[in-house]
């Protein structure tokens, strides 16, 4: 598989591998080794608040998290020389998260929302990605930070 | 309503009122002034890996935020004086998650979990809470560091 | 005082009132309520590592912190009406940082580094900042991301 | 070198080789692979306040970054095999701080301190450790996480 191939397998493993994820229902909108975005559709489920329609703020970490590890993933892809690209499915494996921290901004309220990531740092065995979550309106509702291991 | 019957208030919003934590199936298994937990039963949907039956990420932070901001709420409660129990809901309505940091230490791998939380600051406007989850085995998963607005 | 001679007396202040911030031998670039930047000059001081000439972390986090707090009272003098001003040297002296989280993206290499700030959230209890390190070639060192309390 | 006399040279390359640390006037209380203590004793440079005597944050956390990197790097030594004792200089100078949380609980009010740290994950390419700060009186002032690159 050339890159290309490559990256649109981590997008279909993300939106269509885990049970959790679709669960939350997301898509990809863009992903390449500089930027990434998912859309999250609302859903009653997410809702975190007993008087409001506002996401959780496990939805929102949650969502966050996966864009970055989809960012982390494609730098990974786009790192290696073509002679390596086998070694892909056994780096994606051990792709985890180290940590994550998430700034609430405003209540997560929409019709839909887009999570993007950028990468900060780009390793040999760590990514540090930024996170945005926005409602349809461009609304900004939180703020993410997450290390990966990548090694 | 007493601070006892107040805190069992808060128990029942946070399960039985929040449709994210009842697609969780969270319960509380403790809650006081000083520590609060929550059990997690394992569900399929939970499951954040193509390969492996762990739980997501966001599954995680999501139940450390719960058991972190069940703290903070019975910590409101519990250091109001009994004339101003009736302030609690609209204290509990501005309740709200400022930032959470996850360190995933482990595979989130078991039948069931349970989130603990301390306080570690607790003043008139914000509190910090730390927070656990092991695993049904007594092995760690998670480590998460909140911050609230009580204010 | 007016707004504007509230907002010197704040850098004067963070540079000339605070020994910590003596021996770092910061100035300010920009205080206003959408932005702050400060500049840091070398030291030899500042060498956090046995073999190469780069910044402690400690001082990194230190001037992003700074920065970020000096935008945080900047925005406290801002939001207020004129007729409440008196009450800024008040709230100047509850304002403190509650957390702040630093990501270390390159080694702190430089004759001189610029800390900049911008608010990602504004309440009237709570702030938070993102702050980002670059040294006087433009290279990026660090980024930040702290939460104050205002109220 | 034995691992005895490894970790005495990283205690004393962190207290007399890196000068920030010299600044600070740091020692090293304990170090084994599963517990790092630092005492810092009162300096009046330290003082981030301009009417308290109360330690600056980038003080803060300035130690719990240290006691956090002196234990992963005993945790590196303690788990090489003896043969591989020669490829600790490497490890060591490639070992960094990849991000650190501090979370402030009180101000840093006493006559020393002491900063703490233990290892809440230990891998090969990563280590996570938590620190906290005391004063004198055992009144903890602080608490920190932090992720150092090791591999």
């Amino acid at each position: 598989m050339d890159k290309k191939a490559l990256m649109d397998k981590v997008e279909w493993i993300f939106v269509n591998q885990m049970p959790y994820n679709q669960f939350l229902g997301i898509s990809v909108a863009v992903l390449n080794a500089e930027r990434a975005e998912i859309v999250l559709p609302w859903k009653d489920e997410f809702i975190g608040n007993p008087t409001q329609k506002i996401l959780h703020g496990g939805v929102i970490s949650a969502v966050l998290d996966n864009v970055g590890g989809m960012l982390a993933a494609a730098s990974i892809i786009d790192k290696l020389p073509d002679s390596e690209l086998h070694t892909v499915p056994s780096k994606l494996a051990t792709l985890g998260t180290i940590d994550i921290r998430t700034d609430f901004i405003r209540p997560g309220r929409g019709d839909s929302f887009v999570a993007s990531a950028q990468l900060i740092r780009s390793g040999n065995k760590v990514c540090v990605c930024r996170m945005e979550l926005h409602n349809d309106e461009g609304v900004q509702i939180a703020f993410g930070t997450a290390t990966y291991l990548v090694g």
